[in-house]
């Protein structure tokens, strides 16, 4: 297998319960393979995800699930094929004569990143065979603006206009809209009642979402998954509570979010114990709503909620564009044993439909193992294709790259299946099928 | 793009043609997918294919398509996963709820290539989550065999038998049941009627099948593509003529046959003294059935037809199997210009569905430009991903392998339209669809 990326290290000596999640995985593809199209038959996979998750060596599991997924640019040029194939499919499930996708994207102009991923889903959809378009939210748009984009590429937002129960840019107002803005803004009055196809729906925007939610659906997912192939199911699932409302700001609620930190890190410390593991359990606090990773923290004793300070406390209370943290959600802490040259690394999975379409390493040079990685100083490591997520290698070690990748593909479509369930209970017509 | 494999040259000093050619397919890319999707949605893409081009520079075109493809073995390792995700689709849209598909092979025991090849298909199917299992029409074969390959791996091949309507191995009967047999020797009995979903149909065998009606269909779909993107149809269709009954060894039809002959290779010195080319017109006559490439010459006049030895007679009337060469084709000879390391090289182009899974380099260094290269002494080069025919790259030059390759892909899709509407013939609910 040609490849001229670096695979992470896994710096922990307890990986026992993870070779044997990754040799389960690999006795069990046809079946695993089988069951995720009888989910996503029931409960159709949402357009695109992508999906972060944490390895700790015992522990494998998702830590949030986006469902307007920046980040395209990152995956490697050589998946791009497969990520064309995968959007033909997810067009065609929604839109089955579309010839066009106009794209809304976050009101970004300056982050170039951004642009970048923009700029790549146009690509990845033009080569599907789709006219795509780009119609900006931007409140001061009147014509189309064309960015130069560090690659050498250009990207053209052109303003969204809405006639009649349809929204396009110029005279471009095709069958599938596709949502890249997480609306953590509100729902947009140009976008309620249109007779398109918006994907994902609106009531899948962070306004509406609850980080919790998802993971309830992710522990009954994940549980039904390991008794099929016969795993603890404590292996790939991270212990999720809502607690709230908080204001920071005002130290309202605190008294209750450190009771939830507290209960969250004794239930962890009985698992480690239970299952050998002699790490300090910690817990993540983070905003049940939202997509950045702003509002959030790692603590490992609920006194550091009590005691915390006002620049903390502020930093605690800011969303993106002004989302307040109401309702939080505090998660048991997964470690991240992954390193690449001495950094700490986060693979995150991306999916288009029911696909693994490739994936990265987050990597943070200054960040430890209980850290947050989605902070500025993060970079990114595009894996390669041979480690596409897609495709194992049973005739290596259960660890070897292609199996461990395998394993982070899988874990990823746990929770593409718990988003797909959650998109679901938003459809009238859906009701039943989820369960 | 990182590659470890060799871009063959194109030998030739005439490209005009064929650089407007992959410029204009650069420049209609949406267009032409779309066109594809629809084309698919009105005949559907056969389970799977390959097609044989050859590429004269000034012209590209298809020479076999093939309904059973073997050599799945020679696709490059890196492309696996592409191949995956497409029989996800084929299999789901041929059996929405399969869980499980039965290959019927080929009759060879000992021809190791050609069983690393239903390997390869096995390995595919197993990990788009199909339950796999080899179902032999060996006459004496009456328990299951283990075979030992090359690559280390094993095949097991099991008797097929019949329960009812349905088709099995052991307890084995699932509703997919693909052929990788071309039923060059007749149409197996047991596969008479049965209720299971054939793929593809039992008259898509070479006793039903003519290659000159897949020409007649190939022209049509070239023209009406021509048409769209505004290209010379000539560029991208070899001339096919049914000539018949001739029987060599009793000398028989060779005077029709060298009549045919005379009319494609004046037809052709037409249409290069049109095109500019100054090469010597060539034509191919095969058998219009059957697959393997033993009855097959190229002629550049047609007293060769009638001036054959007895030793040559006797080659041109061996078919697989013994099919008696009867009806034979004459086409119009397209040069190979493209050379490996300074032997002649043909593309074959894979699909499965509608999807162009990748493809590899037939290379003989024995051979000419006028040579049939699906001769012993061939070897393979596989294509590299980022070379697999399914993603041009816009910004290099027209004639840089990927978009090389995309006009490949291209044009092997279009054989595969025809093809589509072949199998659309033999089925009642189809009629019409295919104009």
């Amino acid at each position: 297998m040609p490849s001229t990326h670096i695979v992470p290290n896994l710096q922990t000596t307890l990986t026992g319960p993870l070779l044997e999640l990754e040799r389960h995985l690999l006795d069990h593809q046809s079946q695993i393979e089988s069951w995720f199209r009888q989910q996503f038959r029931a409960t159709p996979a949402p357009f695109y995800a992508s999906v972060d998750l944490r390895n700790a060596g015992y522990k494998l599991a998702p830590v949030d699930t986006n469902l307007f997924p920046a980040g395209f640019n990152n995956l490697a040029p050589e998946l791009r094929p497969l990520a064309v194939q995968a959007a033909q499919a997810a067009v065609t499930q929604a839109c089955p004569v579309a010839d066009g996708v106009l794209i809304i994207p976050e009101n970004h102009t300056r982050n170039t990143f951004y642009l970048e991923n923009v700029r790549a889903l146009q690509h990845i959809l033009c080569a599907a065979g789709y006219e795509t378009r780009i119609g900006s939210l931007l409140p001061d748009l009147t014509e189309p603006m064309t960015l130069d984009l560090p690659s050498g590429e250009t990207l053209t937002l052109e303003p969204l206009v809405r006639k009649g129960d349809r929204v396009g840019v110029g005279d471009f107002f095709p069958c599938a809209v596709l949502l890249n803005n997480d609306l953590s803004s509100g729902r947009p009055e140009i976008l309620e009642g249109i007779e398109q196809t918006l994907l994902p729906p609106l009531d899948m925007g962070w306004v509406s979402r609850y980080k919790t939610h998802h993971f309830e659906h992710y522990t009954r997912v994940a549980a039904e998954f390991a008794a099929l192939i016969d795993i603890d199911p404590w292996i790939i699932t991270p212990r999720s509570v809502q607690c709230g409302p908080v204001d920071f700001k005002k130290r309202e609620g605190l008294e209750c979010l450190a009771g939830a930190v507290n209960s969250v890190l004794e239930e962890t410390a009985r698992a480690y114990a239970e299952h050998g593991v002699e790490d300090t359990p910690f817990a993540v606090v983070k905003s049940d709503r939202g997509t950045y990773g702003m509002a959030i923290m790692s603590v490992r004793d609920p006194e550091e909620i009590l005691s915390l300070n006002k620049k903390q406390r502020n930093k605690m209370s800011s969303g993106k564009e002004g989302l307040v943290a109401h309702q939080m959600m505090v998660q048991e802490g997964v470690y991240t044993f992954e390193t690449l040259n001495g950094a700490v690394a986060e693979p995150v999975v991306y999916m288009i439909g029911a696909r693994v379409v490739g994936g990265f390493y987050r990597v943070h040079t200054g960040k430890s193992a209980t850290d947050n990685l989605n902070a500025p100083g993060m970079h990114f490591e595009p894996l390669s294709f041979a480690e596409a997520c897609a495709l194992p290698d049973h005739q290596a070690d259960p660890d070897a790259a292609p199996n461990r990748f395998y394993a982070y593909g899988v874990v990823a479509r746990l929770a593409l299946v718990a988003a797909a369930r959650e998109i679901c209970e938003t459809k009238p017509e859906c009701a039943g099928a989820a369960e």
